[in-house]
């Protein structure tokens, strides 16, 4: 099988060092070769493709670690996909339709797609379509997802961690996972897809209440209790949007690994604990902390909070709520513990 | 219903301030007089009961806080303890087995236990007691455990947390929650009680765990990747010796929440941190870090490793093993990741 990489920043290129290796490990399962499309871009006078093509490095988006000599950079997004049976999706949230529209016709029909794209797009009518998703029905492939506690630089150091594959049928997620999988990159498959990709959305939330409790000054005792009711919102979230969810999948790397260290580390509880601390806004401290990038946490509340909206749940979910009410300057910062204190948990 | 709190150090006197307050504003279900057993002792020249008594702070165990003057010292257990009909038990663990022999015959029959201790006693067969069988046993009345991600003086501080109460008889749990439940000090009440009185101990062979990972440089990854391990050996320990325990209850503030809290403030992973760091013996860490107090992490693992043992199940808690291996001096630290690298979740 000819693996693609659609995707070349910090994450797709941490994952180019594995995903390489192990097409080279297993010649009676993959073409060596592993095309990675690479949004082309100048380094000085250099193409980045060429750098990356020679050097077999990222020096844009993953400096200091070498690529495998078998991951070759290809600017057109077509003709690195083309022929390919496992296509790995990870570029920002907001070009997957763009890509998808330039792929579509010219992939294999029986092509397999995996996104490792955090976030999801906003509905028309409101409420979130996942990605995978999304490229399910542009590509019309069937898509699984790898989500887990990957800060890439640590992926790309070949520290010990762990991810999850969330994939409708086993059979292709243990395929999927030979990919992936290495002694130091440990890869579960579970076939409850849509619970990995939410939880790697609605963990944004929490991390930003946790900001928000760590710029209060409460201390660790508040800050587990608030990741727990997180994750005890999440679980409820899935159960009420997506019936089929399953509670053991929230104990895999996608589920509680990512939201402690989504919560511990990360730029959702950064912003968080800034917007706790200065009084400034949401959108000011984009500005300032982010380069004007939007955060994923208060855009996750408002569409959550939509979809709470329509079924009359807002209640239900306090912490989801009261996020979202903070982060649109509805309710001051300092009613966040209130909000908190007849979480339906504790009746 | 009369309450005696039997034990004053950091945790019980946190305890006692809510307690105290609850027992006044209920006075149809409780005497607001609040008994505190308090091992005598002088604090220069004075007895600590009466500064407890007239000052209203536990000036050598929670300085800084009142507590409701409702709550009265007493140095004598039979005392403290006559007429009451909840018993609540926070003691070091090792004082169990002597304040129980002193009190053997003299409460009421009908009366309530709720242990607030954390780790258990060691069977002469080896294995593990837990401490709410032992008060049990020793004074044949039924014994409900109250632990969560709960640092004493944050709780004294009345920061937003919660608890997790465990009773096997639903509508006695619900009566204990009253004399606990406050609007900053939320309790959730579930029948699983072995559960949770065995997280508390098995959370701080992890916290070890994740110690050693910080000591040795590995980043947020890595430990994600342990506390997750951890929790779902704790799962599987549950599951093999205390056949009953329920998956929910992990996610209670006795599982995850104080697991997590452990393995990042704590003084379990503390010295795990310095063990790897150091290279020194857990022994000699404990004289330099603890004044020669036992450190719970290598005992509970020791003990834990012994049951392992009986059913030849070693190698399916790698975690646990390698801790333990590691605390008694077998294993080189180094060897940790590589111990988890063939881990059973991964298969």
């Amino acid at each position: 099988m000819r693996i693609c990489i659609v995707g070349s920043g910090n994450w797709g290129s941490a994952i180019a060092k594995i995903v390489g290796v192990n097409a080279t490990k297993k010649p009676d399962k993959f073409v060596s070769e592993v095309r990675m499309y690479v949004y082309e871009e100048m380094i000085g006078d250099q193409k980045l493709t060429d750098i990356i093509n020679t050097k077999h490095e990222n020096v844009k988006y993953l400096p200091g670690y070498k690529l495998p000599t078998n991951v070759v950079a290809v600017p057109d997004v077509k003709e690195a996909a083309a022929d390919s049976d496992i296509l790995i999706f990870v570029v920002p949230h907001q070009f997957v339709r763009g890509i998808c529209s330039s792929l579509k016709g010219t992939i294999k029909n029986n092509a397999i797609g995996v996104s490792l794209i955090k976030g999801f797009e906003v509905k028309k009518e409101g409420g979130i379509r996942l990605i995978s998703e999304v490229i399910e029905s542009e590509l019309n492939i069937s898509c699984a997802v790898l989500m887990g506690a990957n800060i890439a630089n640590e992926v790309a150091e070949a520290n010990y961690c762990e991810s999850t594959i969330g994939c409708k049928n086993k059979e292709t997620g243990l395929l999927l996972k030979e990919c992936f999988h290495t002694d130091y990159f440990r890869i579960v498959v579970v076939e409850d897809n849509q619970t990995v990709e939410i939880c790697g959305a609605l963990k944004n939330i929490v991390a930003v209440g946790a900001g928000i409790s760590d710029g209060q000054g409460y201390g660790d005792n508040t800050k587990a209790a608030i990741i727990r009711l997180g994750l005890m919102e999440m679980i409820k979230f899935c159960k009420v949007f997506y019936s089929n969810s399953m509670m053991a999948t929230f104990l895999e790397s996608c589920g509680v690994a990512d939201l402690i260290t989504t919560c511990y580390g990360g730029r959702n509880r950064k912003v968080g604990e800034a917007f706790a601390k200065t009084g400034k806004s949401i959108e000011q401290l984009e500005k300032e902390m982010l380069n004007g990038q939007k955060l994923q946490g208060p855009a996750t509340a408002a569409e959550v909070n939509h979809m709470l909206k329509v079924k009359n749940m807002e209640e239900e979910f306090p912490l989801f709520t009261s996020v979202h009410r903070m982060c649109q300057g509805e309710y001051p910062v300092d009613t966040f513990i209130d909000c908190l204190k007849n979480h339906p948990e504790h009746i």
